[in-house]
C-alpha cells in the first residue's frame, strides 16, 4: 500500500534529518521505513530512535532495497547530486535538501533525469511551503501593496563556535549556500528573476564566504538588497514593498511566527497557525504530487531551483568562492 | 550681542526652511533676522509668518547686509554650492542642507574655503544630531553588540504625486541624493568607509534614479546592503549587527521615535526624549561650535560630508546618473 502510506527513506542522520523525521511523524500517510548513513552505527541509532525498520551503511543499498517510495536527502551539499541522481534513476521520488547541487548545471541534469525517468524531484526549500510565508505571498498576489517594487532580505546569524561544516569548502561551506539561498529565494518569489546582479563578499583564509551583500535590479523598475552572514546576529527579516505598502516576515523569516502587513489601513500583525517544526509541509507537498503522478511539486518548481542556483553560481563567481565539487558533473 | 543670540539668515522659503525656522524658535539663543528668496513676495510672506526683520530677493543681498551670524541654506541641491561659498567668503557660518553639493570636489572646495576664512561650515545632516540616533550609536560604541559586522538601511517611500523637484535632473532629483544619503550616512556611521562599493539603479526616461540598491564590503569582514527609492512604501529602517546582537532604528530611521536593542538579554525598546521636528538639534550644534570658535561641528564632520559625496559620486557613476551642475566648480 505504498501510495496510501508513502514509504520514506532518509539519507544522513544529522540535525536536519532528525528534524525532518520528527516532523514526518505528524503525517498519518507517511512512514519512514529506511535510513542510510555511511556509518552503520549511526544508521542503527537513528533507526532505534525513530522506530525505522531498515538501516543501511550506504545510500545505494537503501535505493536498491525496494523499501521506499520517496527519499529525503539530508547530507552535506556536495553529496546531494550523486545520491539524488541514483534515486531518480531507480524511479524513487526525491526530496533533496537545498541547495540540491553545487551548480545550476548539476541541478539541470537532475531535472532532466527526473523528466526522463518520470520520477518526482523536489528541492527541500521548506520556506516555500511554510503557511505563514504562503499567506504573505497570497496577500502580495491579491495586490494589497500594489506592484512590488522593492525587496529586502537578510539571513545573518553568529555562534561563538560555528558548525565545522559551515566553514569547510569541501562540504560546500559558507554563508551563501546555507543562508543566502533563503533571501535569494524570498526575493525571487517576490520579484522574479533579476536582470542585473551585483555582489560583494568577505571570505576567510580558506576562501569561504563569511558575509555577503547583494544588489539586484529588475527591468520592471524594482530593486532588491540582500545579505547573508555568519558573523553577526542580524534582524534576519524579509520584506517586499509596493506603492501601497509593505509585507514583512519577522525574525527568522524563513519559518516566521507571523507576518506584518503595512498599508494605508495601518500596520497589522497576521497570525497563521502552524504545526511542528515546519518540515512536514514540504513532505506533504511531495506526497500530494506523488499521488497526482507529477514529476514536479507546483510549490517547489524545478525552474526556481535552477534559477536560484544560476544566481548562486553568478554570485560565487563575483565574490570568488569555489568548491572542490563545482566541476563534478555526472550527466550524459 | 550676535553671539549671545545667534542671528540666523534663511535662504529659500520652502518646506525644509519652514520646518527649520519653526524648530529654531525652540532655541532661546537663536533668532532668525533675515530671509532671502528669489521672489520678494515669498520672502515677505515667510518673514511675516515668522516675524523676521529683514527680507531679500537675492541671497547675495542677505549676505552683504551684515544682519546675520549664520546662514541656513534650504534651496534645491544645485544652488547650495554657490550660496555656501559666497557666505563662507563673507565670514558667515553656514549650515547647508544635504547633500551640500552635487559632487565631492565641490564639497572639498567649500571645506577649503571654510578653513581659509576660518568660518564654520556644516552639512545639515540632521540625523547625526538626533538624540535617538545618538543614543543608539552610543550603545554601539559601548560594545553591546560586539564589533559591528553587518548593516542594513533602507529609505524608500512613494507618493501618488511626487514633488516635481525629486524628478528634475536640473534640481539634483532622484532617490539617491534625497533619500539614499541617509542609509549611506547610517552605514558610514556604523561601519566607516567601505573598501568596495557596488550599486544598481533603475532610472526613469529623464535619467533620474527611482530605485537604487547598494552592496558595500569592508576589509574588516563587514558588509552592508542599502536601498533607496521613490516607488514603494518600504519598512524604512536601519540596523547594525555584531556577534552579540543588533541595534535597530525603526520606521523613518533618520528621525526615529525609539530604537531597539537585541542582545542575549532579549529585545528592548529604548525610548529617548526628543523635542520639536528635530531640526533645532543641528542648529544647536552649529551654535555650540560657533561659540567655541570652531570651523567644524564635531558631530557634523567635514570628512564625513566629503566621504559620503565620494560614495554618491561613485554610485551615480555606476548607475549612470548625471546632473547639469555636476561639472560646475567655482574653486580656485
Amino acid at each position: 500500500m505504498g501510495i496510501d502510506q508513502v514509504r520514506w527513506g532518509v539519507v544522513a542522520t544529522g540535525n536536519i534529518s532528525t528534524s525532518f523525521t520528527k516532523d514526518l511523524a505528524l503525517l498519518d500517510d507517511a512512514v519512514v521505513t529506511a535510513v542510510a548513513s555511511r556509518s552503520q552505527d549511526s544508521a542503527n541509532a537513528f533507526a532505534e530512535t525513530f522506530g525505522i525498520e531498515h538501516r543501511f551503511d550506504d545510500y545505494r543499498r537503501l535505493i536498491d532495497s525496494g523499501t521506499v517510495d520517496a527519499l529525503y536527502i539530508g547530507t552535506p551539499h556536495p553529496q546531494h547530486y550523486a545520491i539524488a541522481r541514483a534515486a531518480l534513476q531507480a524511479g524513487i521520488a526525491v526530496l533533496c535538501e537545498k541547495p540540491v547541487t553545487l551548480t545550476a548545471r548539476q541541478a539541470e541534469d537532475l531535472v532532466a533525469v527526473a523528466r526522463e525517468t518520470n520520477t518526482l524531484f523536489a528541492e527541500a526549500m521548506w520556506m516555500r511551503t511554510n503557511p505563514v510565508v504562503q499567506a504573505m505571498f497570497a496577500d502580495l498576489e491579491k495586490g494589497v501593496i500594489g506592484e512590488p517594487m522593492e525587496a529586502l532580505a537578510d539571513f545573518g546569524f553568529h555562534k561563538p563556535v560555528l558548525p565545522a561544516r559551515l566553514l569547510d569548502p569541501a562540504l560546500g561551506g559558507g554563508s551563501l549556500m546555507d543562508g543566502g539561498i533563503y533571501p535569494m529565494t524570498f526575493v525571487q518569489m517576490a520579484l522574479g528573476r533579476p536582470d542585473e546582479v551585483k555582489a560583494v563578499g568577505s571570505l576567510n583564509a580558506d576562501g569561504i564566504d563569511l558575509n555577503v551583500a547583494m544588489a539586484w535590479r529588475y527591468d520592471s523598475g524594482a530593486v532588491a538588497a540582500l545579505t547573508c552572514g555568519l558573523r553577526s546576529q542580524n534582524p534576519w527579516t524579509a520584506s517586499v514593498s509596493g506603492p501601497d505598502g509593505s509585507l514583512l516576515l519577522p525574525h527568522r523569516f524563513h519559518h516566521p511566527p507571523y507576518y506584518v502587513r503595512s498599508t494605508a489601513a495601518g500596520e497589522e500583525r497576521i497570525d497563521v497557525e502552524t504545526h511542528g517544526l515546519g518540515y512536514h509541509y514540504e513532505a506533504a507537498e511531495v506526497m500530494r504530487a506523488l499521488r497526482a503522478g507529477l514529476v514536479e511539486c507546483p510549490v517547489l518548481p524545478h525552474a526556481a531551483t535552477i534559477e536560484i542556483l544560476e544566481l548562486l553560481d553568478e554570485t560565487r563567481r563575483q565574490i570568488g568562492v569555489r568548491y572542490p565539487g563545482d566541476d563534478e558533473y555526472l550527466g550524459g
